[in-house]
């Protein structure tokens, strides 16, 4: 049964969710190691073992549900952080407040066989794990009591995986994050100020200054970000303004799913076989301010190569031991092969 | 050379420190470990090759710098995220601000044997070392042009340590952290709301609950945060509200450095060796704003059993299995020795 919690000073939510401690973990588990199609609940043949199916495109006409033969599952997350049976009533307990865990949590598994990493998957594989975020998010806003839909990756264990198999993850909220709100109230400043969005005068900047440019194709761009958090930081930014990671279009999608496998290809062949979470940021749903000209999404790629500590606990700050030029330039000298 | 770059949409400064790369490394070199004495910078008989002494406690009279005899060495950090000698000269590239890494970043090393753990120091000792803390903290302060001083402690490698012999730290910046305005900002409206320090009513609820509670003495309470970001999320605060570390009394420091000792060896006898990071929270310095009703410092104690995720860097919060009435348990049932 899990709870929101509200900090009474810096007024941000904290979920607890005690069911989260009992995840099989495929990094933890030296039975499991190297097993995996046996053990994996998330490969083709052990569909019964994972959460039930939500979304599924079918590789087969008339597929049982939960059985082998499809390209993308979307799960009920089985040991959710979140539920959306819960009611948004709100209690007090002296000067703290909490409220019933409620929202949605879900997982997108990615292929049928056993590959870890979505840059190995084929180009038609990652359109369509694309086109699944797109369905789960435009459905999930229809229900008036979400606030926000964040779409994440986490992959490997020092990322907060815990099982291997390609997936990512969906958690909606009744309320908007606290760093989306900040990340928006920025953007809003901006525009108040400039009468332009933040992201586009990031755009323009990263294609003058050219040294922190990593990819460019025709709708999208990637480059490591002027101030990443994290060594390597790489954000993928659609090249046309747009607030609404759910009005993406087709060609959109195409070019997304190609930037995305060679941007990490490149991140793997440079840094090894790094984790890193990836996260996609855009607007929140049902509320009454429309930000259609304030905000623009995007996606932040960060490979964990150093250590969340006392001082980014204390400050809010990071200490980033590589300059984003030097990292660009690493990540720009990969050579690909020809066909990615 | 390391440099401020701030993040033009959440305005949140990143510090690029090229220079940390370069740190010794107790947990990455197989060679170095179990011949602490040996390698470790930080023993007594390496003084020589550890940074600069800044203050130091010393055993014997007349005692060579740099060389055996001390209680406590406070140290220039050898690979610094931030120099004295810096200006503070803010520059702009295109829509991008940056400004030179002015500030302080100094070694508490808190004994002369390789001890690895502070709960493992005799009392005497960690008074010292709280000692040393506020000598360090008004020294600093006298520096006009420094705005924040923060001390904290990385113990273990997943708390960022890259040296396991007992030491804190003490990064002093030009500005005021995002995280420490948002904690004074939200201590502000709640004064404003009901007249009273937030951080006093949250120790009067604690001590109406009781079940959070692992500790008590004279001067402090010890107890999991209600609202923890992490599991097992240890705050120890002073009874009397006071906005200001650096007026901690004799009295206040001899129970802080019994508390703070029990504290760490019932989350380490509960928890197993667990790394940990753990953060003062005081004041701002030189700021027109006094804040001395409003603002109550305390330690916080973070164990590192979870991981950020995706969804932490997407959002700010953090998702938390264990309750902390649970964890409070937990750790009030540890049975110590009699003389701890």
């Amino acid at each position: 049964m899990s709870e929101f919690r509200k900090d009474p000073v810096s007024r941000r939510w904290v979920i607890f969710s005690p069911e989260r401690s009992y995840r099989p973990n495929d990094f933890k588990n030296d039975e499991r190691k190297d097993k995996s199609n046996e053990y994996c609940p998330f490969c083709s043949g052990n569909e019964k073992k994972s959460g039930n199916e939500i979304l599924v495109y079918s590789k087969i006409p008339n597929r049982e549900p939960n059985t082998p033969g499809w390209w993308i599952r979307v799960l009920e997350n089985k040991y959710p952080a979140l539920r959306s049976e819960k009611s948004l009533e709100k209690k007090g307990i002296g000067i703290y407040d909490k409220m019933d865990g409620l929202g949605r949590h879900e997982i997108f598994v990615e292929c049928e066989e056993h590959v870890r990493c979505i840059s190995d998957l084929s180009l038609v594989q990652i359109e369509k794990v694309i086109l699944a975020y797109r369905d789960r998010y435009v459905e999930i806003a229809s229900d008036k009591n979400i606030k926000h839909i964040l779409i994440f990756k986490n992959y490997g264990e020092d990322a907060g995986a815990s099982l291997e198999h390609s997936h990512s993850q969906l958690i909606a909220t009744p309320v908007v994050p606290k760093r989306v709100e900040t990340e928006i109230e920025g953007a809003k400043t901006y525009y108040n100020f400039r009468d332009r969005c933040v992201y586009c005068d990031i755009l323009d900047q990263e294609l003058i200054d050219k040294e922190r440019i990593i990819e460019e194709n025709e709708e999208f761009l990637a480059f490591n970000f002027f101030a990443g958090k994290v060594p390597y930081e790489t954000w993928i930014m659609p090249k046309q303004h747009n607030a609404y990671f759910s009005t993406i279009s087709k060609s959109q999608i195409k070019d997304l799913a190609r930037i995305l496998k060679r941007v990490i290809k490149r991140i793997k062949i440079c840094l090894g076989d790094v984790d890193y979470n990836m996260v996609l940021h855009t607007s929140p749903v049902n509320t009454n301010n429309r930000i259609d000209d304030i905000f623009h999404w995007h996606l932040e790629i960060m490979p964990k190569l150093t250590k969340i500590a006392g001082f980014e606990w204390g400050t809010g700050y990071y200490i980033n031991p590589v300059f984003p030029e030097d990292a660009g330039k690493a990540l720009r000298d990969v050579i690909l092969d020809e066909d990615d």
